[in-house]
């Protein structure tokens, strides 16, 4: 009987093959580390073999990647992250890069290609035939991060004119990969798309039934240059596996499938979150990856952003000198009411740019937004102004007077900090500006200018202090 | 010819049926209504139902409903979020409902049934027979997040002496839904999996290849309790269409189909951006559908720990008051120190907690991150000081000592920042917390008290005040 593993064991074990391999490979007991390998899955090499390269070094990552099977070694190269491809075309010969290349799935080798420096690439496809040598330049010209750059043009087309044995026959011939071989694409005499079929109903139905009487005409499809964000939206939607993308003529040009989209929605809702804390980070490389110097300035610009206007903020306290110095105490709450406006405006923000994000939220909604936040910051206002009042008065010490400045503070600046929260993204999705960009740093800048200034306000006529 | 429409003026024509069909609505056409309705699928009908309810009311809503075929509406239905259902559910009669939950898919069913009062459950369950009932209530006993609530009982079983014409006439009987039929599963005696094949390996294959020869027996697989953002893993990571889950004796219990995993991909990204953001929503309700008081139940726990670490930072200040009062111009750098603390540090424990989450950084990893950010925090920290150090000596035309004093306090607050930034979400994970909790509001607030006290005691020792 097969026993099942919890997944951490599996993971433990996993861990612990891992580095046995190193140190059989280590040991340059290579035939030994190719047999321990090979008991893994594809992707699962994938990964071994990045901690080989890491731990190893590049040497004895090319021996081992050698002597895997050369349909094994092509899919496992597929799995890679692109700078260990790189690596790898690095260390072996041209004429192994172009067999490696020309085996991958025709995504995978855009992937690839995109990412090699030019005159590697022009040496790969001088060898290329022709006609592919046209399709592979077509689709290294789609912008990264259009439909036309998820796509594959391997899918399975049916004339028109077929019935399900015929098409069925069809299938069997071509082949194809999983994931592209359950939905099929019907067309007619010119090359445009004229319906889809899956594979499920060309088996459930009658072998005589033509495959017009089946095919859905109704079908969504995308265009080339659209968004990988709408396309992404499109799979969520309504659950497909594939999904056809065509050009302006209607043309069918390729596919995409669900594989690829899982990459996208994980890589939009990190870059979501990276801008969302302050980090302008555009390429694809991961964090341990990448450099200091990129790191540096992935984050330096809203830093120095800040900056300017933390010392703006920073200025408008100096115009209040004098409050400050007659009632030195007030300090003392300027982080409690400087570090809540901002709080507030983040948590408000993130609901809301996380909710554009994902289709819930849209332009039409602002004045529900804008209501639903007014009513949550007069509670949470409420709330945290009777709570200051109260430690002020009784555990502080202070005066009725210094406590009702705190308290009027604190309702106007959470208040503030809700609208300005809610209504920033809202504001720079209208004018074409991705919200995500109106977070934390953003927020946080304009609330410190604005509570620092509504507090010293509120002080001076509560106080009596002229300014 | 077809002519491809652009997505945004997709978009758009399908906001103008809606209103359209809203207006027919109002006006009681609904014989029209329903005529424009069906021209849409069954996920947009669901989208404009939604809308015909928030606009119109629940009346009009379930008279269209009641309206469309009953295979139809099963689908929309299906499609509906769970407040829209549970609205229909309380408008129809029982006999209805009934129908309604049992025609449903039975992963759609029990999702349905996990958020029904008890007592409605109770009803339905009655009518339902004695076998069914027992795997719903299995089901519904399944902890929220665990794989056992994502997973669906209906998936092919092939019996393992079968040969692929067998399997295919097997599958072309039973049918089955669009996801769940490319990957068919095999049993052998006992009810325990011995492989796995996909649909394209039988169509492929020779008809009398028995399936034992084409069946995939190094699958992976998925235990019932693993937790879902474990799943969402395996699917990222090997582009899987399904998954097997298994019970403790390796017996096949269910399936999970990948068009429900890219739920919980963006689930778990939202749930990881607000909790990073201090807000705590442990429901899967959206933004614009939750209550004020929920929002506010959400967002207060944060706030007032907040209000207490800031209380503190207020009452460290006090203790320097005779620093501040002697040089009140320090009090216009504070906002300046505190807020790129605090934004160092969000930056930094955004990315690793990203990293985290996606799976690229582990704790193993735990000193790369940290000297990382430690040469990150240098090359930062000194750029912004010497741009402060320079401003102020220049623009504000304070002292050199001032000047030091913030340049000095600002490296070591950046640094102080990243370390704490990397470092407090990887030491949470190692004590089994939800790293993105350790995000803005927390960081804010440890590193808002010792940046102030840092930059205290610094002006202290520079400026030779004697505390």
């Amino acid at each position: 009987m097969i026993e099942s593993m919890e997944m951490d064991e599996r993971i433990q074990q996993f861990e612990e093959d891992t580095e046995h391999i190193i140190e059989l490979l280590d040991n340059r007991s290579y035939f030994k580390a190719k047999e321990e390998l090979l008991k893994y899955n594809e992707v699962d090499i994938g990964e071994i073999l990045e901690e080989v390269l890491e731990q190893l070094g590049i040497e004895k990552t090319i021996i081992i990647f050698r002597m895997l099977p050369k349909d094994v070694s092509v899919e496992v190269f597929s799995y890679l992250p692109s700078d260990d491809q790189l690596a790898i075309i690095d260390g072996i010969t041209d004429r192994e890069t172009s067999y490696l290349i020309n085996e991958l799935d025709f995504d995978d080798m855009i992937d690839v290609l995109e990412e090699l420096p030019a005159n590697i690439v022009d040496k790969i496809l001088e060898k290329t035939p022709k006609e592919e040598r046209k399709l592979i330049n077509t689709f290294l010209n789609y912008p990264e991060t259009s439909a036309g750059s998820l796509m594959t043009p391997d899918y399975i087309a049916l004339k028109s004119g077929m019935n399900c044995r015929e098409a069925l026959a069809h299938i069997k011939k071509v082949g194809m990969d999983t994931e592209t071989i359950y939905t099929c694409y019907v067309k007619g005499s010119t090359r445009e798309l004229e319906g889809i079929v899956s594979l499920r109903a060309l088996i459930i139905s009658d072998e005589e039934t033509p495959i017009t009487e089946i095919m859905n005409d109704e079908y969504v499809y995308v265009n080339v240059y659209d968004d990988q964000e709408e396309v992404a939206e499109m799979f969520k939607k309504y659950g497909f596996l594939a999904i056809p993308v065509v050009d302006k003529e209607h043309k069918l040009v390729g596919i995409i499938t669900v594989d690829d989209i899982m990459d996208v929605i994980e890589e939009e809702a990190t870059e979501d979150i990276e801008r969302m804390a302050g980090v302008m980070d555009d390429s694809d490389t991961e964090y341990l990856d990448m450099g200091v110097f990129r790191h540096v300035r992935n984050r330096l610009p809203w830093l120095l952003f800040m900056t300017v206007t933390l010392m703006i903020t920073g200025f408008i306290l100096t115009k209040f000198e004098l409050v400050l110095s007659q009632v030195i105490v007030l300090v003392s709450y300027l982080p409690l009411l400087m570090g809540t406006g901002g709080n507030v405006g983040t948590q408000a923000a993130s609901l809301v740019i996380r909710g554009m994000s994902i289709g819930e939220i849209d332009m039409k909604d602002v004045l529900r937004v804008l209501w639903k936040e007014f009513r949550i910051s007069i509670v949470l206002g409420v709330t945290l102004s009777l709570f200051n009042f109260a430690k002020i008065l009784i555990i502080d010490g202070e005066s009725i007077l210094i406590a009702l400045t705190v308290a009027i503070s604190m309702i106007t600046i959470v208040a503030f900090g809700k609208l300005l929260g809610s209504m920033l993204p809202m504001g720079a999705k209208r004018i074409g500006i991705d919200p995500a960009l109106m977070a934390t740093p953003m927020i946080q800048s304009i609330s410190d200018m604005v509570s620092s200034t509504l507090y010293m306000l509120i002080a001076a006529v509560v106080l009596g202090i002229t300014l």
